[in-house]
């Protein structure tokens, strides 16, 4: 029927191919871009369309490491389960891993970006921020947190009590790059004041920090729960390697079949019948 | 009880972490990989537990690069169409993208890797071939396909019917990195005597040169699935941002909705009651 | 180390099994449930350790039919399109469908029980409540919403502006079983009052009634989403068994393929490099 | 562009709706299947476009019931997992459980079925064989099976060694309700031979027995799978339910943590840089 015609368009800057070439972000990919351009540099290019720049690229590549694999985690056991359970399908076990990607876990990352971003939407221009301004302004987001008893994301690690090792260096290294901008600035001066408004000491957690660069970097905040997940993509296909070398699968089930208890419940009101 | 004490250890080579540091592949995240090391290669090192050589990670990166994206492949659009449908997990969307990575599309890079492998095996030693030894053993292998009517994995492409242009590109890396070797050595072999067996020119694949390059790059045939899946997370992401900036999965919804024909089942055989 | 020797013990009430029985809810699955619990009943019974009435079963069993199939909904053409990429993993495009069972499509069954649960709970006692009490609550709460801008859930269908058909019989079934709780009740008073209060009539979505009438047949609100996804496997199956007969997936792809248009990223700044 | 015009029609018999009115498989959803059909005898009906008679529901329902639920398997585990990282995606965690629904645990049922299918079409009509020409059928296969060093299907269970409990109630369900065909009897016949062809007595596997029942009820092979998958969709509802009222997730993370020992990999040839 002439009403049920398409002239739809799908509209992509991705990706298209034709007989003798394929086109991606608008370059021929076998002439311009393989062997010229790396994977996270292409990566960040896919996300942002934007070749990103040395210093950007050089962060961006920081974080993706520090995210990679954090060892046994809740994500990368139940990875190497789905994959004891059906080994024929890695896909499926790698997706299984991404899956526990949400809110406790890797969710930090994102919140934190997101956070940062909201707060300084509220500070207007601070291009001429001083230390003392920053540190005001940080003082009035954690004063704000604490009477509306919210946990301020980033802040804390359940390990890493005295400092998260990865801080520092990510600091380090966007301020060598020259790509240390208000996100970053403002956490640090979360950190900061942290001790002084919450009364007691707080370390800057890592994968927030990672979020906090990711922005300065020029990445969409939308899209900070996606690097995490790329990174953990690498993670797991190492958890998954060495699950085919050497199984931890098996045993951990054993040893939850092993220790179940089991207590069905009581019923007290039959159903009538 | 006693004998439910468990003294199992779950056995690690990738990662941990303690109050001060956390450790990757037995190095000091903060202060030995982070900035040091790119994300590719920290993607090599936990697959093989190998740090690559310059030239492994170069072939490494160019086939991932080459692995991205393909524009809109069935699994790019279903990770858009399950983004639309619950924006709230960008971790479901990837995951479902990641989940029609199977034998049809991407699963012809590990089926070329496990091939040509395979061939390889039953060869012996190969370090004294000649080029006329290469085309020897490419014969036999067409031929025994084309006796059994199997379809060799990598051979013909769908759309690139003159040459698919990533092909001499990745040979041609492999060769300047040192890192052409008999996976790739014999895939060329077959591409060259396919016509004189099969009775007609057939391109080499890129997704199958991807494998053989994998393979020659030192990465485990095992695991060659799981980097596609890796370089595919990265054009996923960038398929979803792009989906939410300029949405697709709307109209896709619309069309087909918009041209069904419902055909209802007949009932033949109403059940006895 | 003696330290790392657990004593923990996994709790539950589900199942478990041993040389010669198999026990589900602290009943011998063989004896006592075989062929004399229905599946929708088992279902009712796991996710609430409680076996139903048989009034709760049967609304259980029409929410289900009713949230089983809408057509080619998004998730089921996602489901399709990675079935078509995968066929191997029957599981992957099972779960590509589920992993769209998120806010907009699924979730209004979760989120309406949940709202009118939030209502109710601010109500106190309402056993004794008349229809115009309902509608004195219904008001008030829709003006709330109204005042805050808020989307009330489950008000409303894109389609059946004159009334989802649903939601009649899905009422009638309570009212029958005599299951007919506050939840309902308050939904049909918020419709009732609707025109009233926001100037036109908004038809009860039939699955927002699912909600509302799984919480009065005593179903957690916690798991509605749950019982969404339960429905929705049934319908996946269905959608990917038409596929293997008579695909429509590869007509879905040449469609958004052939109407590509590719529009690349201009590129403003380019990398100082 | 007129060539791009498309009348391709999508077909389909599931659903369709319009203004008011919602049809599946043909019938007016809301008048002819709300509290008229039950759950499963829609998912019955959806597979295959056949409305089961009684007795197939009634197997159908058995079976469904008998796969919904093993305990602390390593999906339910994974799921469980997967809901503790990420408690916001209930329909991920679902989608984690299901993927583990391959090879080595869910598979069984349907690779019972399609071996018992294959077995049967190599026999021509069976319908007037007695127990001894069955006997003599199953003494051939696993004849060839053990030949080829091959596993039987469904032949055997790693706990039940002498015997599976669901195994002799569904045969008897299916006897009873005068659905037991070619599949199970080929399938008891192998029981019975496996001591003389064998060496020793293995149990018919509850789960393979569930695939033999279901192929003898009219369901499509090509579905099996879906079917165990559909069952475990609500045995993961019920285990979900359980980890949000008393959970065992951090319990498991705890327990894999506490007890890893880290052994990095020793590195013996340093890339060359």
């Amino acid at each position: 029927m002439a009403q049920n015609r398409s002239d739809v368009q799908y509209e992509t800057g991705i990706g298209t191919s034709d007989l003798h070439s394929i086109q991606v972000l608008g370059h021929d990919l076998a002439g311009e871009l393989l062997g010229k351009v790396g994977f996270a540099e292409l990566a960040y290019w896919l996300a942002t369309k934007r070749r990103p720049t040395p210093g950007q690229l050089r962060v961006f590549e920081a974080v993706l490491v520090s995210l990679a694999d954090h060892g046994f985690t809740p994500t990368a056991i139940a990875a190497r389960l789905t994959y004891y359970s059906a080994p024929d399908s890695l896909q499926g076990a790698i997706a299984a891993g991404l899956l526990g990607g949400g809110s406790r876990f890797l969710g930090v990352t994102e919140d934190t970006g997101r956070y940062l971003h909201e707060v300084l939407a509220s500070l207007g221009e601070t291009d001429a921020f001083t230390d003392a301004d920053w540190d005001e302004a940080a003082r009035s987001a954690l004063l704000a947190a604490k009477a509306a008893r919210l946990k301020v994301p980033g802040l804390g690690h359940p390990n890493h009590k005295d400092g998260d090792p990865r801080t520092p260096v990510i600091f380090q290294i966007a301020e060598d790059e020259g790509v240390l901008g208000p996100h970053l600035t403002l956490f640090r001066a979360i950190g900061r004041v942290a001790p002084e408004v919450l009364g007691r000491a707080l370390p800057l957690n890592g994968a927030g920090v990672a979020g906090a660069a990711l922005a300065d970097a020029g990445l969409p905040l939308s899209m900070l729960r996606g690097f995490a997940l790329l990174a953990r993509t690498a993670g797991l296909i190492g958890q998954l390697a060495e699950e085919l070398e050497n199984p931890i699968a098996p045993a951990v089930y054993d040893e939850v079949d092993r220790n179940a208890r089991y207590s069905p419940p009581t019923e007290h009101t039959p159903p009538e019948e």
